[in-house]
């Protein structure tokens, strides 16, 4: 367990800005604000001002002036924390910053752990444990998809929709309960055909939920595209078309190994990781099958696979490509982009509008070059991932901690329907739903120890 | 002259932090800033609360939920810029800031140019121009003493001083433009003799500001310093023991030219900036004249110049050395930095000790890889360039622009006492007293126009 130490940290971007926050909180952050805050009233004291209120004045290190600064004050319980907090915003030199938090901590303040404020919350009843996850989600959301996913979760959907499964769960166990209670007499208190439909419900959201994650997994981290073909076919041609697609920001992640390098882009609200792209960029005619070899090897990665073709070849050359390409992949998304479609082979491109699709395979005619039809292009892509589809109130875990709860919950009320439909008793029935109990606890922290809390939060970044 | 529209810019530092602010000025601030945000209470508008207080809700882009946030609301004329002023915080994440932004721009405001809101503050006179170019020396502060002087002068130190020394002036000028009006009848009605002593008052003010900028411009970029000397006498050991004094902050600065690297540290609260180190790192035994003579012939940029001698050498070795870096340098203050004392040669040291010393010079006995005596070393630095003698309210200048307009005022006062000791007739007098006055108001903004203000203000923050 952690101290209760009045916690303080810098809230804002580190390095310079126009203007920075510094947020304390704690039983003591108003007296410890007091003890460095001067006020051109002379005799005015944040601790007796009303909480939502902001004041202007200056920070002092004894008789030295530190910075000129408004103060906000929040107070208990009505605050991020749930504790009196207070924030000072000063000007944004890092220097400035760096003293201003010294001299809190001289005063008694504690430099705050990543995530504490938000572990407070958590604690102090303000949010469950999904929901501080969720801001942490939130506060690292670089697209649209992400940051709907992040604030609905934070809002509570997702909570809420397990919430009403453990209560309903919990109203059976009772029952069970009191059966096991009364077991000589043989009665069944809990309904056996309602606790099926009941378990068979649970079932399918907890499945769908566990299905999510898949798209949420993407959505957090970008989906990964895969961009495959011969040499000279366009690709590079393609992949920087993508990349300086409207605005995109784009950025280098350095893999674990030198060799990955992956490009995200967000385009159109949704952020896309083509990976290997040093293969790609690096792909020259004398290096071709080496090139090819090495793209082929990343394939499993990824969820959408573009297959780049020359509609300038023969047929039979495409196709034999598009055939190697189907032993490759598994469930992937196969998008064929068939390239330089404005120069083309007339008898490619008809042979290939009536190419067979399999339904995992999309075909779009492109002109990388001249950026021609790479909107439908993009299109395919968010489709493949139903991405278009995110409704507002979408609920979609998009946490591996919450999958692998999910998964588990998952498989013990699998365990109940068996045991349902083989008639067992019902002590063995309640441990089984006990632990799924557990397991669905475990995500919104009604089950929660020391451990978790500390594995959760230590990802976050400090000032939150 | 620029538009009077609603003004909005991210305030915090760029990138992911916890929480970022989106500052709104303007007359629209309120309205622009109700018509994205929701208030738990449904009925709530920001434009009916009280000034300095707080405000809970979400911002929504029609029914899309964007984030939480905070609201700070400031009124006209008590905030920053002296308008309506509305501060969104809101969580880090970089899309959801510039969604929020976009948001305010898509309801009427209009993306702040750098340095606007305090060009605002000071067309709405709030602050004058020497207070809001303070704000940004303030924001740019990387040392105590940059700090010190930059909060000095936002305070109004620096005004408050050139605006006593402007009254007494425009009493005079009065005077003497009464005199010319009733010059047929020869009165003086400006005595010469307190005129004079005004004079001699102001210029001696205006020559000691003038001067202050030299310390003022080493305060604000840090203190040039060169290291010299032989090769293998340990000048990288001395350089990376100071670099790695005290948690120093180093950063490399690239010049205009490749060649020349800079590194600057805070020693002390004191940034020191050394310079041309890379060619001292690069220094092998193979290139020894090659890095000497490339380094001495940068010791004209240098206000501080630590020769290193070796102690194990013999005494004619070092004295030649010290002659012929005295050959060298000008008004640079010397440091030789007789190093390896722990195991020099005894009559070297001895030898050195009696050494005659010049008025800018100082000898240190240091061990540089054993950190021995570098705070002796640092003092005589500090000294050198009487840092350790800034006073709470020093007034000095570290603008350019400010050194300009002093020069020019005090090259215009000179001719007055000029002019004054050759009993000059009274409107050549009042030219030249006019002339001074236009050069002090031009450091305040008492005089102004569009292009000054464009020339200072482009230089900020944008959100500031």
């Amino acid at each position: 367990m952690l101290d209760q130490l009045t916690i303080c940290a810098i809230a804002t971007s580190p390095g310079m800005g126009a203007i920075a926050t510094i947020r304390l909180s704690g039983e003591k952050a108003l007296k410890i604000a007091d003890s460095v805050f001067q006020s051109p009233k002379s005799k005015k004291k944040l601790a007796d001002q009303k909480p939502n209120t902001l004041h202007f004045g200056s920070v002092t290190d004894e008789n030295e002036l530190i910075d000129e600064v408004v103060v906000s004050i929040f107070r208990t319980p009505h605050s991020f924390t749930g504790e009196d907090v207070v924030e000072i915003t000063c000007h944004g030199s890092v220097y400035i910053q760096q003293r201003i938090l010294q001299l809190l901590i001289s005063k008694g303040a504690r430099m705050a752990l990543p995530g504490e404020f938000t572990q407070r919350a958590f604690l102090n009843g303000k949010m469950d444990l999904s929901q501080a996850e969720a801001v942490a989600d939130l506060i690292a959301s670089t697209n649209r998809a992400a940051q709907k996913v992040a604030i609905n979760q934070m809002r509570g959907g997702f909570s809420s929709e397990l919430s009403k499964l453990r209560g309903e769960l919990l109203h059976f166990i009772a029952m069970i309960e009191l059966e096991l209670d009364f077991s000589e007499e043989d009665v069944e208190f809990a309904d056996r055909t309602q606790l099926k439909n009941l378990v068979s419900r649970i079932e399918e959201i907890l499945r769908k939920l566990k299905n999510s994650f898949q798209l949420g997994n993407v959505i957090k981290n970008g989906i990964p595209v895969a961009i495959v073909g011969e040499t000279n076919v366009g690709k590079s041609t393609l992949l920087n078309a993508l990349l300086n697609e409207e605005k995109a920001i784009v950025s280098d992640i350095h893999g674990t190994t030198r060799d990955v390098i992956e490009d995200v882009v967000n385009i159109h609200g949704t952020a896309f990781r083509f990976f290997d792209t040093a293969g790609i960029r690096e792909t020259t005619d004398e290096i071709e099958t080496l090139g090819i070899e090495r793209s082929y090897s990343k394939l499993d990665l990824a969820t959408i696979v573009i297959l780049v073709v020359d509609t300038l070849n023969a047929i039979e050359i495409i196709t034999e490509r598009v055939t190697k390409i189907r032993s490759r992949i598994n469930d992937q998304h196969l998008i064929i982009a068939a390239n330089k479609s404005d120069i083309g082979l007339p008898e490619t491109i008809a042979a290939l509008k009536s190419l067979n699709l399999l339904s995992n395979e999309k075909l779009v005619f492109i002109a990388a070059k001249q950026k021609r039809n790479l909107d439908e292009l993009i299109q395919e892509m968010q489709h493949a991932v139903s991405l278009d589809s995110i409704s507002e109130d979408a609920v979609i875990v998009t946490n591996l901690r919450h999958f692998e709860a999910l998964s588990k919950a998952l498989e013990s009320i699998e365990r109940v329907q068996i045991g349902l439909d083989n008639l067992i008793s019902g002590d063995f029935l309640a441990q089984d739903i006990r632990e799924c109990l557990y397991y669905l606890g475990e995500i919104t922290g009604e089950i929660s120890n020391d451990e978790i809390l500390g594995h959760i939060f230590k990802n976050f970044c400090i000032g939150k």
